[in-house]
């Protein structure tokens, strides 16, 4: 595969080629990862950067519902929208979060929007390189936008959040009580916690919901890469199509400080470390089931589970072996 | 250090000895750990096996209470028992399970018994090793049982019984709807599940809490390694020395059907070999914190983090270099 030609075809803006890369960085192929690592590092080239923006929410949160809304109402001002998944139970479930693009039919045929459902995968080091690499795709193929859905699970949030400028957490309006329901780890990475369904009979609830998370929100400390008054909670009505706009407003406007405060550059130079090193672990780690190393261990894993040695020193053994 | 001297004073019961060699095992010093591993190994060459015993529970259940109650039964037996702590959490908070021994003040002056307790340690992968070490100095060193206590928090029970034979989950009485609030999966690693505090106003609770556990036992799957029967969840009162017996009888019956079985001795090559494999991941892991790796892991990183390559094109060439 000419891997230059392709990463142009990209950066010109050729959806059927952005398709066909992303597909090649799925591949878990060793000759496909060689060529997936030089298409990103050729796309990455063109220095373009999108606004990330993660998004995680609860099954029953209508998520499909606001990034359908959302994604339409970024369109109609000219933005250019990549959604993307990671679902890392959808090896498991078979299906995958955006299984079909049916569930968001009208975003789906916008010309500015993009949409890549979640392979299955089973383990989550995978998923997230597959995901880090779609997403500097996206960036290389001039997209303004890279909305990240994740489901509300906790390991897989903190991974997104790792490769997000903003990370939304979308909820449904319920009462006070289950205010616990929501993992602390995961409320202290949100900048923006969205009620959603606030319409109808459910908007006293969205609204009584919003201000409960308005008041935990001011009791967490404040973090360093937010403006006054940041994190918030406010709602919103997919359905509707209101709060949107207010929304997206909010996000620009905290995009923007971290911008100009160096916010912005420093935490993207933070994850670009993170997953260098993350990716070193997973490679030395992958090393093991490799042959010779992976014939090793299993002959002397055999000798540790006969108890002719302790495990420490057939360890040993093997690790002055690899040269460690 | 003379290690074979230490050994065999080791194996040969003498007390300060075994309490010097713990020591060294939980030295995390590059020398110590070339000593301790021999040490270990030298140990290992006496052939002993102890019934290793796993014991599990939140804070409250009266794990002390019972350790000292339940140890002094097995010494009046003429067995002789050690007692190791397993607390990840010491390193926060500062003190650890058996801080002091003067919460089993009968049991420390028992001349059969041997307690020992948890270090300070901040992660989890050291804290593993060292406690592994230990129960192997303590077989070494004769004993006939070796109660490794842990709190009940997860990950911790987890790598317990991944070390021992039984696994003990002592339980405080509740109502019935606080079934949920152990988890699934520590319930399934247990062997025996005991409520402690059968004894006054407690004891209809206590009934009660274990009928609920029975019936939750008898709804999970039957493991290969259980005769007929377990797990079983059985009531205790360790104030009132009630109810202890037979949970020992119990356990004996489940050792000595597990041994004739070959799950016994099936469970320990299987735990040797995890061992072995954790300790080589381990082990390759760390020397990413060792130069030269070290170095050429930084000066990497900030190239990745001043966005002249990407990461995964960094980690390919550091891999590269590491001869993976």
């Amino acid at each position: 595969m000419d891997v230059t030609a392709l990463a142009q075809s990209v950066t010109h803006g050729d959806r059927r080629a952005l398709a066909r890369a992303i597909t090649l960085v799925e591949s878990a192929r060793e000759d496909h990862r060689t060529q997936a690592r030089a298409l990103v590092a050729e796309g990455a080239k063109a220095g373009r950067q999108a606004l990330r923006i993660g998004l995680s929410g609860t099954p029953g949160v209508g998520k499909s519902t606001f990034i359908e809304a959302f994604g339409c109402l970024l369109t109609a001002q000219g933005l250019r929208v990549a959604v993307l998944a990671v679902d890392p139970s959808s090896a498991r479930s078979g299906g995958s979060i955006l299984g079909d693009k049916t569930r968001m039919e009208r975003l789906s045929r916008e010309p500015l929007a993009f949409i890549r459902p979640s392979p299955s995968q089973t383990h989550l080091g995978g998923v997230a390189r597959r995901t880090r690499e779609a997403v500097a795709l996206c960036e290389a193929a001039g997209f303004d936008v890279v909305l990240i859905e994740t489901v509300g699970v906790g390991q897989s949030e903190t991974m997104v959040a790792e490769m997000c400028d903003l990370f939304l957490l979308l909820l449904a309006p319920a009462g006070g009580d289950e205010l616990q329901g929501v993992k602390r780890g995961i409320m202290e990475m949100a900048d923006l916690i969205l009620v959603n369904k606030a319409d109808g009979d459910l908007k006293p609830a969205a609204l009584r919901t919003q201000a409960d998370y308005a008041g935990a929100l001011r009791l967490l400390r404040r973090r360093p890469q937010d403006p006054d008054g940041f994190p918030k909670a406010l709602t919103v009505s997919a359905l509707e199509l209101q709060g949107l706009q207010a929304a997206w407003a909010e996000m620009q406007v905290l995009a923007d400080w971290r911008r100009a405060q160096g916010h912005w550059a420093s935490r993207r130079a933070d994850q670009a470390r993170h997953w260098f090193e993350e990716e070193v672990r997973h490679g030395l780690l992958a090393s093991l089931n490799r042959d010779p190393v992976k014939g090793l261990m299993q002959r002397l894993g055999a000798e540790v589970g006969q108890g002719g040695r302790t495990p420490d020193d057939a360890a040993a053994e093997l690790l002055t072996l690899l040269g460690r």
